[in-house]
């Protein structure tokens, strides 16, 4: 069982979690997390050191909610195309919820102020990119996608599909985000099973 | 010939779009652009007014600074898929010059700040997938492009792939950012060309 502390300190990260994929990264204070929680400035003191500290144990933990709401439940899918369209679909629901994406909203934030929150963050996302290109992979050895596919292309093009979904839903409020992300994740797809044309020219 | 206001004027806003690209709108203040260019704050407000009317002269200024460097020399180029090249292309070059590209960044900043400069910046890219949704429907015209091409869908497919640009170039700074994007694009103004299968699909 969970003690009082650590009950605390999930609540306490619960909201971290929220406040920094609606309003940013830099929104986070302790002053404002005791505001909203009525917990005690010294006691969240006492928890997180730091601003920065809690700007990095509110990255690890959206990073396991990640895990748990994405990448767990996509990992049940069959290998190949299956868990590849289980990731991006999971993910897409995850970026386009109330709030919008915790990590999207972050690098854009941390972009441009080096330092340890960053490093944090930079791992995180190169470590997704490294989780949808293995997918990728495996998906080429199973003979789903073609043998010259590069999956770190894919990848690449998976997160930019991500990028506009999430630019789409939050700054243009378009109704038509998932479906138009949908219909691209497709395209990317058929490109990725068979490059008919080329495997017609190899034969000749 | 520009009057002395002119002039400082053009000075003012030329470093607010430097500073808006790379540190963001929000840390754009009088004070902030008078130190940096020693000019009195009485000045500047005699300028600008507000700090909110700042941003939004910058952005008008960053938009025909983008209408120079990006759109105008692109509209140059043959109507149809030259011109979405062009367009693209010169748009890459915006996006992964030094300081990233000031729209870019700026959305991902006043996504959840609702207001006038929020407004003023939804303009500027409706405008601009308008600008990309309007080329492609004229490749579509031309016969470059297939007749069933969703110029919208095309449109939102190259604007996700420069934010993917963006972020490999400013966050992880890849230097393949713009081989990727290259590539990227190649695939998606292949799908636009031609739907090969789907033709032969219509003739039996």
């Amino acid at each position: 069982m969970a003690t009082k502390g650590e009950t605390t300190r999930n609540v306490i990260l619960e909201h971290a979690v929220y406040l920094g994929a609606s309003m940013g990264l830099e929104s986070l204070s302790i002053g404002r997390l005791a505001e909203d929680l009525e917990l005690s400035k010294s006691g969240l003191f006492a928890h997180f050191k730091s601003k920065e500290n809690l700007q990095i144990e509110t990255i690890r933990r959206a990073t396991q909610q990640f895990v748990v709401e994405v990448i767990s439940p996509a990992l049940k899918a069959d290998r190949g195309e299956p868990r590849c369209r289980a990731l991006f679909e999971r993910w897409l629901e995850w970026a386009t919820r109330k709030g919008g994406c915790f990590f999207l909203s972050a690098i854009q934030e941390f972009d441009d102020r080096p330092g340890p929150v960053r490093d944090v963050l930079a791992k995180t996302q190169a470590d997704w990119l490294d989780t949808l290109a293995t997918a990728a992979r495996i998906a080429v050895d199973e003979g789903d996608f073609r043998k010259n596919l590069d999956p770190r292309q894919l990848a690449f093009e998976m997160y930019s599909l991500m990028m506009g979904a999430h630019f789409l839903y939050r700054f243009v409020n378009d109704r038509m985000a998932r479906e138009r992300t949908r219909a691209a994740l497709e395209r990317l797809l058929k490109d990725a099973r068979q490059d008919r044309l080329g495997a017609h020219k190899r034969k000749n």
